[in-house]
């Protein structure tokens, strides 16, 4: 059984460290970005060192308090705050932001847990390298939690989403004990892979302290091009062509819907809509070439052999920085469009590529058994991953709707998991989708993590209620 | 305590399955290929599909007895037998050779573990599609060793190791539960990375059954080339020059030593030496490009920037398939050349790029410590991991350096530790380095896989004294 963080348990906890690392915590660290969820914490910890998170795991550990670490807080599944339970320790990364190394010839950097994404780039680039994950988040998501939640993002179809893009880590175990682990390596076989486990465990099994991460070259041509696709299934034959014509210098692939279109214009009318006629479907791609080919080129040869094999009907290729800027702008703020319109129900699902077309036809078929409703569904396409947001029709609100959202939710859950998808593509399992888990997870997958889970945390102290129920 | 394999439990095992999956192991299954261990066993089972696997585990759980999985046989760190304790079942999974799908438009083959690791190579390019992995084993390795052994190669470099290589595994677990995980997904977060923890687990946290693995497009143009670099430094800067030219269009960047010609020489006359002069270091770059650019004319510029920057002092580049077959095969051959000789000691060690120019040259000093010998260090360069062979000089044998060969190994990992290298980069822990493993392993990382072993496997029947001590 866990304690509670009473003040009692509180001031016996401040003791370990000086003073200015403690306070209460306050309403930033209590909240999270869809407002889901409302956190409850008995004190706030913002160590500034691993020594200090693993004085802090010890303590809580020996008072058998809940330990919730807290990154950047841009989740969107609720891993960050505990809603209910006994009061916890919230552990605030936000002061380890050291760089500690990097070595450009080995295309390595290592960073704190606490840095953010957007400094872990510019860090990068300073070096004349690239660290290619991007996500909307990236100004305030951290790398601790990046990686805690295994964060995708719009450059995976290349190079990876978060735990790819790592090396090795170091970390405080629930015992308190710290892994040493910031291997600069590319092969190292020489156990269980401990970096994958804690990768992605959304803090249950430990707290990500600093990581080392692969750099890149960056791309020496870079083209963007905004294509009208004649359905989904089209977008998925043209990613095939600019593969086999450009190999893997494909660096984003993003699905975009006439509805999203609509909903920047009724919400955001200062982001340019650059179609004359809104296609239903739009494809945003862009190409990272090095070796002297011009991306440009390279996109006008795709663009006219995808039009004569009547893939896309129409197309814009960016002419200058602006333009590259302009496409990405349409891009990136469908999310915030989204929210301003007010989704019932919103979704990160991925399907087998083989499928995917299949599923929107179907989920749209699905749908319409439960009412009439408006979809934006868009995304990392070239991963399989759609995000697919259920809104209700115009002059109407949420409310209007509410009865429907666990239905939507479970019809459009069922139909991803009949076609062999997963339910959480990039965000993870937090506590939003602990019974989506439990419902469609393996059960020999679930019975291992229970036991991992109690192997490494005998006491249940790392963030409980996150991943598996507490 | 574990039971031994005795007459009799063998015959309670042998009513489980059919008698035709059951014989005594033979003289193949019980050594290794370099003749360190030879193996035990009670009884030799080899299943025919992931329900019969479960069966012989959830029987060999209820005796207790120990369970060794036995892929293709090639693994160089006797993980695949048991050489002392009691007698185990062996459990080949060499007749789960099916491919049971393929998907050329995902990029996506599923194949069963006992498909040999060229086979897969062969499906996938019958698809018109890559599966890159490519070791000197590829003809005998099967896909589950490939994988539990998180297999390396010489297409590392661009493409990753085995465990980059695989979207999802099928497992039977020690419990006998099965796990069903053949993911065809690029991104799935939806709980703790299993696939990873049972990749490179060498068969101590279960038995693979099949995998779905990642394809590729085929690159459209190769080139291959053998430049003389001036040092093992300059061929670092080489791999970087390039990778500045080509981005991760080089497949593969191999480091060979002159006293590997010499081998060649004096073993296998029949591999033609293409030098008139054999260099000290040489490097066999490979590059695979798409989008029309020519391979040759990409290497002539490197080779010519290359010069000017004094990084290479001389070079051959590839004019047709039987040069890049000649080169290959030079590359290929070193290793069956190192074997006639006869190495006291071998290593598969992997350092950080920035300190692996200074390794070998503190290892030669190292080494002079204890003695006269012939060094041939190649390998995996790009990657920072180096084939390390200490042999005896001309006209003397092992037997002349017996007492040396524990001093020369622990000289030698002791300094790959102290510069942050790992003394196993690609070939695993096996039996040969579970004493590396608990001197240089992380400790708190020893304790978290120990934990681990025990919850998976809490009686310790999987493949016990491979990786963590029995």
């Amino acid at each position: 059984m866990l304690n509670s963080l009473t003040p009692e348990r509180a001031a016996a906890l401040r003791e370990t460290l000086p003073q200015d690392r403690f306070s209460e915590a306050d309403a930033g660290h209590l909240q999270e970005p869809r407002g889901r969820y409302h956190g409850t914490a008995g004190l706030l910890a913002r160590p500034r060192s691993v020594d200090e998170v693993a004085t802090l795991v010890r303590a809580a550990a020996a008072a058998r308090v809940p330990v919730i670490p807290y990154g950047g807080g841009t989740g969107l599944v609720g891993g960050q705050l505990a809603p209910d339970g006994p009061l916890p320790l919230v552990l605030g990364l936000d002061r380890m932001t050291a760089i500690r190394d990097v070595f450009p010839e080995e295309n390595v950097l290592v960073a704190e847990a606490g840095v953010i994404l957007a400094d872990v780039q510019a860090a990068a680039s300073e070096a004349g390298r690239l660290f290619p994950l991007s996500t909307a988040a990236e100004g305030s998501a951290r790398i601790g939690g990046v990686l805690s939640t295994n964060a995708g993002g719009t450059a995976v179809l290349r190079y990876g989403n978060a735990r790819d893009l790592c090396l090795g880590i170091e970390a405080v175990l629930p015992s308190g004990d710290i892994y040493h682990g910031l291997s600069r390596l590319r092969k190292d076989n020489t156990g269980y892979d401990l970096r994958n486990l804690l990768i992605g465990a959304e803090g249950t099994l430990g707290i990500i302290t600093a990581a080392s991460l692969k750099l890149f070259a960056q791309p020496q041509q870079q083209g963007t091009a905004l294509l009208q696709v004649t359905s989904p299934r089209a977008a998925l034959s043209l990613l095939a062509m600019a593969r086999d014509q450009v190999g893997e210098s494909v660096t984003a692939f993003e699905l975009i819907n006439g509805q999203g279109f609509a909903f920047l214009a009724e919400t955001m009318p200062q982001v340019r809509n650059p179609w004359e006629e809104t296609p239903e479907w739009s494809v945003l791609i862009e190409l990272g070439l090095s070796g002297g080919i011009s991306a440009e080129a390279a996109l006008e040869h795709l663009f006219e052999t995808a039009l004569e094999a009547g893939l896309v009907a129409d197309g814009m290729i960016a002419q200058n920085e602006g333009q590259r800027a302009d496409f990405w702008t349409i891009r990136e703020s469908i999310p915030e469009a989204n929210r301003r319109i007010g989704a019932i129900s919103s979704h990160d699902m991925s399907l087998p590529l083989g499928v995917l077309a299949d599923f929107i036809d179907e989920g749209r078929v699905r749908l319409a058994t439960l009412g009439d409703f408006r979809i934006n569904c868009f995304g990392h396409v070239g991963d399989g991953n759609l995000h697919y947001n259920v809104f209700p029709l115009p002059g109407k609100s949420r409310a209007d709707y509410g009865n429907k959202k666990e239905q939507i939710y479970r019809v459009l859950h069922d139909l991803v998991h009949e076609m062999g998808g997963s339910v959480s593509a990039e965000h993870g399992i937090g506590r939003l989708k602990v019974d989506d888990l439990e419902r469609y997870g393996d059960p020999a997958k679930l019975a291992a993590m229970r036991s991992i889970k109690g192997a490494l945390d005998p006491l249940g102290i790392m963030n409980p209620g996150a991943v598996l129920r507490g």
